[in-house]
């Protein structure tokens, strides 16, 4: 009894430090929000170290030394003893996080954090004015900082695996190769089969005048419709949309806006939502603990994917929104109908920039990515060679010539911020989508009807009881076989990408 | 030799550790921002605890045994001779600010910083709902709390005198009084004989149609005009309009729309704009050291005033800016002649709403509130009983009656945040404003003719480079004398009062 008491009293302290390092952490979060959403140009360096300086606080916060005994004292204690439990999760979450970064130097780790804000405020001037060379310096030192960060974490195969295992924990980086793999091999055909058919589909329409008020409200509109929360959310405009929780009540999303780009901000709210409708649905009580916390990036990118594809890009949604849509801009679209509108959001077309590609060439965007990162990490691609290779696998993949560095290899923020090893993350997303998916169709007893109607609260109430109330008690790959009695697999998406192209190019 | 190296490296050490205790502060100002003007409201108790917990932290840094040491060691050394060099000056403000803080107990000063965020969310929903006995019981605590907190920080004569040093250093309670006395025997009659006088003014020009777009566009290019550099800084919107500075170049301000109240918004902005400029003007090489800090809230607050009512409310600026008000509110102003527009402007009238005041009443607002927090503070004063002294108050120095207690004790933010001590500062501001204007005015050899023309810049430079670019080298005492030749009086005030409203009423 006494034994357990003081297990008790020691379990208690260390989640009192993981809830104050949390709260470190949504500051830092606070910090970046803002600096991409709100800050004056001229503050920048200033918040640069204020980030740095909190990076370090917070690093100091997870890797005390006591918490590593509070852990130690936990380890083989009732507590930890079923790993899926409540308490057994945070003990061998928190352990896992500890090992991890407590190999970690504080100065490497401000100096990350510092050149992460700066390499964005650099990458943003630099894709405005077209400028990889000037960029170049910085993309080095971020690359050099990453390989000590991998060498610091320790690796046996490649220094690609432990940035990887930052975002998707447990994944390996053969394990993510075979899968993009396969997932290539299956998607190519399919490609080219959509490029021969003779049914194209015209995309003029979603590219007529959507003016951007009614883009920002119709997209809010369809964001709350879905499950986003606005009393605990808000939407802002950036130039790379992204997703922040900042607290157990306020999650925020962003997008951007092009005049004459519906589905850009569209889908993109979507998206977002879906990543804040998961931040959202993460248990409350448990907030700054593994058992509040997401399970890892690729899990992350499935709900948004899920939200943003198997939902917003289907006919039955369209069938509720549609009439809508055509009050909202009812210039671009008062006299078109819904199958026109459909497929022109579901117009498949090799493209240039990632964030705006459909569904099907989507993979191959992160595939060229990966590819070059991986290099890049193992030093087989020097920096200043990247913009040939990257403009060389654009040929190779998607059979088209980025005319500049800005619609090329500067079209992304992830590099500058540091975020190597992010990308795979995306694609499996969209693999855990269509797995989800398909499992819950199947469980739910299909999911046209209700959204036709408008019900999207049986599909997120599926989600939040299977995906978002678990915290971290699996590991991504524990989830997906618990969820779908199968270990991830292409076939999901390929299943739904083959039988919704196939009939909308008549394949 | 050896001994000043020492010094010297003890010296640096101190202004890093200052430097990082800005860094904190600030982030504890941008948490603030946020909260006030972008955070979903559901995120409020988590900010709640965020800020208590930053606020721990910012104590502990500031109140570390090795400050102490360093400056106990650096007390007697050549650094601290001349008490008005860089150095002495960063010596001598350290050492009272650790002094004073160091008396806190940490608990205190988390207990008032999550009770400030809290009380301030309460406010604005009393506010709403009119509910006074709602918020008593937070109220109450407050006042609790900061009679702790002036317990702990010691007095001799008043608990009210170490609250109102922590804005204004070195008043004292008994030298406010005696100021407020003065300046309102002096208001009392020029109220009277503006109320008295046949030649009234039409205010309702100013309340007409001003679509809230337009306002915002011309309260931004006003602002700009004076000098408020919108790359280092931003315009919001908010309860209760404020200026904060967030890093070297970063100042926020905040205003308030009202589509029938011309006044409230623009001169809000220029407001703020002014105290903005004060904080864009501080040394940015010393961001962060008492040598790059403002001198008080009541040197803040007079460069505030000097730009809405010496500047703003002067003919001379709207012989220039008349013309771009007319083409932006064409509906309201088209037909009106700039002498009309200058009276309503400038009407005089006994009103409820002190951030709506006149520049002649305003200070009445000041004494009522100066005296209910003395009582408050000094226990003569139960909380239950403040709205009934509230009205009371109203009556006796203004002639009218608060309908509600929305518009009457609950329309400040002030006391729900724990601000006692601060409201005096508004009046010593308007003190100081007319007599640093008077004196630049005499340095510059007249304003108007260059305000007639657009020029603000010299006024400007003349703030920057005597008030501005001192940082807290001179208390506000000191800093008065040495401008003007002259200590702090309620004369130059009261002779821009009476020669302004004399030619406007006719006296």
């Amino acid at each position: 009894m006494v034994r357990d008491k003081t297990h008790q009293e020691t379990y208690e302290k260390l989640c009192d430090t993981a809830r104050e390092a949390a709260m470190l952490d949504r500051i830092q979060c606070l910090l970046e929000w803002d600096e991409r959403t709100k800050m004056p140009p001229a503050g920048g360096a200033y918040r640069a170290d204020q980030a740095a300086y909190m990076a370090g606080l917070t690093h100091q916060k997870k890797t005390a030394p006591e918490i590593g005994a509070w852990l130690g004292a936990l380890a083989d204690c009732p507590l930890a003893a079923d790993p899926n439990s409540d308490t057994g999760t945070v003990i061998r979450c928190l352990q896992r996080d500890y090992n991890k970064r407590a190999r970690l130097p504080q100065s490497l780790v401000e100096e990350l954090t510092r050149m992460s804000v700066l390499g964005q405020q650099r990458w943003a001037e630099a894709r405005r004015d077209n400028d990889f060379t000037g960029f170049q310096p910085l993309l080095q030192k971020m690359v050099d900082l990453k390989r000590q960060e991998a060498a610091a974490l320790g690796y046996e195969t490649t220094p690609y695996d432990p940035l990887l295992d930052d975002y998707e924990p447990g994944a390996s980086t053969a394990e993510v190769a075979r899968v993009l793999k396969e997932l290539r091999e299956a998607l190519v055909p399919l490609v080219a089969a959509i490029a021969d058919s003779p049914h194209g589909v015209d995309a003029s329409i979603v590219t007529r005048n959507f003016p951007i008020e009614a883009q920002e409200s119709f997209g809010t509109e369809a964001a709350a419709a879905i499950g986003f929360d606005f009393a605990a959310g808000r939407l802002d405009v950036t130039d790379h949309p992204f997703c922040t929780g900042l607290g157990p009540g306020d999650v925020r999303i962003t997008t951007r806006y092009d005049e004459h780009a519906f589905s850009d901000a569209f889908f993109g709210i979507l998206h977002e939502a879906g990543h804040g409708i998961y931040d959202q649905g993460l248990p409350r009580a448990d907030y700054g603990l593994p058992t509040g916390e997401d399970v890892s990036l690729g899990i992350h990118e499935s709900q948004s994917r899920l939200w943003e594809n198997q939902v917003g890009r289907s006919l039955a949604f369209w069938e509720y929104f549609f009439s809508a849509a055509q009050r909202a801009f009812p210039s671009a679209l008062g006299s078109v109908q819904l199958p026109e509108f459909y497929s022109a959001i579901n117009d498949v077309r090799p493209s240039l920039i990632r964030v705006e590609a459909d569904e099907v060439t989507y993979n191959l965007h992160i595939l060229i990515r990966f590819e070059l990162e991986l290099a890049l990490i193992e030093d087989h691609l020097q920096v200043a060679d990247l913009p040939a290779a990257w403009n060389e696998k654009y040929q190779h993949y998607l059979g088209i010539a980025p005319p500049s560095d800005a619609e090329g290899v500067l079209q992304d923020v992830h590099w500058s911020a540091g975020l190597f090893g992010y990308f795979p993350t995306y694609a499996l997303g969209n693999l855990y989508a269509a797995q989800f998916f398909a499992q819950a169709q199947q469980d739910l007893g299909g999911l046209e009807e209700p959204f036709r109607r408008g019900q999207f609260g049986p599909l997120r109430e599926w989600l939040r009881e299977n995906i978002h109330a678990q915290g971290r008690r699996y590991t991504p790959a524990e989830l997906v076989q618990r969820i779908t009695g199968n270990p991830l697999s292409h076939e999901p998406l390929m299943a739904h990408l083959t039988s919704k192209y196939g009939e909308i190019y008549r394949l």
